[in-house]
């Protein structure tokens, strides 16, 4: 008789599978779907990333590389996360990963025993929480809150969470779903605590260079931070290659040491010529590059502008990530709809727009009155955003 | 004070990889160095496969794709290993993974729980063994010993293994690194085993297709273990594709939803458009797989002549696999030397032969008298072959 281990019971999901299912199925039967739901990215990765993998394989890189990547790919991409965070990396500190995701896991596995507990942000990325429980940690979230110009880390909250079992936090910055960015005064703070509290930290900076203006801060680069700093790293945003997965962990070195091990146990290595495809992205021309980023702020302003003149719903314009956060409230009370599933489901038959809600990154709090939805402008154009939102402002003004 | 997880003291390695390190120290230093000792092939991928990759790339393939693989592929895999085995798998019994190893730690996530006993094969891959200890479990040694043709399973020392506790089976076959196989009464038997004992069985059929006479068997057609059988499949050795990592899970339908679950939260999905090339590959012309093979075998010929042809030396010559197993007791007897370390740095330092011995396929058991290495013959060339055992041969000779 088929026996599941117990430790299946606790592993969670990325829900936002299931809206794209819904949207698939109500398009299969021939309506007009705008996807919001789904954080990848309809452009094409840059031609010079294209064209170093096809010469990579004509090259015979088609064979096994050692597990924590090839020596160029990992001394180079120390030297560049050095000069976009001010930080000391070297070779011996980068994880080649087979994407952004692999280092949340690996990351517990090496630092947390069960029954420890981690702090992770909620709203947030559900992984986080779905790995420490899978994991047998205790998963304690904090929160975020409407600032004035964005969403803003609740500090306190953190403050209280922290109990003589917290052995690591896990910090997003910048946010997926909430576009929001810790200050340099916040962050301070989050590494006074951590060194107060003998906290170690994932960094996860999958959104570190998706930021339209300024220069994105990490957590890694204060004082005794990078000793206690694990970086969540992936190539999927920046150069538009969410599919080809591709990532890094970096780490002190002890640390990368283990999880490294841990790669020779999981999958031996990642794949060996995409390796050479980054190093071109990382060190080649980065016309393509930039490019993706002038399109995103494109959509990202055509979206901030609609939504906000809907009446019922606000919206900030975050600098960074390709999310956005409405608050809905206001138009869900106009509208006599009580909770996110009927809302989500109405909006996408009525208007065809499709949406992940607060729901779909973890549990909600007791004390949350309010309700948002996260819309993501990465896979979708910018007329069809406007052809899209404008059909919801039109719902929401009948 | 960095802590580091308990699980993390019980994760172990493939030693091989100090091997290859020791090889490459020894090639720099101006050395010729005979590669025998990784598992690696050093032919390129079909130049069909190759083609369908940049095709996908062109083709926007790119993005995110489902986590358990593209319908497309999941189907026409099922398909191929159906009329390969006999089985009756659909689209749902099959998840794409990144890599032939990813299934290991899977199965053994999704079915052991901690205090489980688990039977594997010693000698044998070595992640066996550390996968099922990292995960808490108990790893229960069997072995293989010399036939007449071939080594043969030990059936009364898996029978006697069996406890109340013994939950899983890892049947790798056919097998690394001995070339063994089971025949069909010996998968009839540990059939019978498994279902009297309620097992579930992970069926490591890496180099089910490297096969040079007959056909391979899989333990998952015979009746009543397609259901209690989960068989890992890689796409790497029979595509010569070794460093794109690809390959998949095969199991019921119940543990395929969760290993795909386990997806979600580990890497999100594949790469995507690998997962076109390999559609190409199975369905594809054929012309350059058979080549590979051809390649193949006229290398096995040439080592295992050589082999024999050393005094102090017997070498079976398997039907599978790219490994050969040598006894080369009476060899280290005759030349003094007690060890494998020592061994296998004197073969090294004297001949530039580098290979791989029992120590780096799980810890040596009580009773054995023997002693083997283990040569590769995938990643070296027939006239290097030639050329690096017969400089073996005339050391061994003086």
């Amino acid at each position: 008789m088929l026996k599941i281990a117990d430790r299946m019971s606790r592993l969670g999901s990325e829900t936002a599978f299931a809206v794209s299912a819904e949207a698939a199925a109500f398009a299969k039967e021939g309506n007009k779907v705008y996807p919001f739901h789904l954080g990848d990215i309809n452009l094409p990765t840059p031609k010079n990333i294209v064209d170093a993998a096809f010469k990579a394989i004509r090259d015979g890189k088609t064979g096994y590389c050692p597990n924590s990547g090839i020596p160029q790919l990992r001394e180079l991409l120390a030297k560049d996360v050095n000069e976009a965070r001010g930080t000391h990396y070297a070779m011996e500190n980068v994880v080649i990963q087979p994407g952004g995701k692999p280092t949340i896991g690996k990351f517990i596995m090496a630092l947390m025993n069960p029954g420890d507990e981690v702090l992770y942000p909620n709203p947030g990325y559900p992984i986080y929480e779905s790995q420490i429980e899978f994991n047998g940690g205790k998963a304690v979230p904090y929160t975020y809150y409407e600032g004035k110009e964005n969403f803003e880390f609740d500090m306190d909250g953190l403050v209280k969470s922290i109990t003589p079992k917290t052995r690591l936090l896990v910090l997003n910055d910048l946010q997926n779903p909430m576009g929001a960015e810790c200050s340099k005064k916040e962050l301070e703070k989050i590494a006074e605590l951590a060194l107060k509290y003998d906290l170690y930290v994932l960094c996860d900076e999958a959104y570190f260079d998706i930021r339209y203006e300024g220069r994105s801060k990490s957590l890694a680069s204060l004082p005794g931070m990078e000793e206690r700093s694990v970086i969540l790293y992936t190539f999927s945003k920046k150069f538009a290659m969410t599919g080809w997965r591709l990532g890094a962990t970096i780490a002190p070195k002890e640390i990368a040491t283990l999880i490294g091990k841990i790669n020779v146990n999981d999958e031996s290595c990642s794949n060996h010529f995409i390796q050479y495809a980054v190093l071109e992205g990382l060190a080649g021309d980065q016309t393509e590059v930039k490019k993706i980023l002038g399109i995103l702020k494109e959509r990202r302003d055509a979206a901030v502008d609609i939504m906000n003149s809907i009446d019922g719903v606000t919206c900030f314009r975050p600098n960074a990530t390709f999310y956005l956060f409405p608050n809905v409230t206001g138009l869900m009370k106009r509208k006599g709809i009580a909770d996110y599933d009927t809302f989500r489901k109405t909006v996408l038959h009525e208007t065809g727009v499709s949406f992940c809600t607060r729901l779909h990154f973890g549990r909600p709090l007791p004390n949350e009155k309010n309700f948002y939805i996260r819309l993501a402008y990465s896979g979708i154009n910018i007329d069809q955003i406007k052809e899209g939102l404008g059909k919801f402002k039109a719902w929401a003004a009948k």
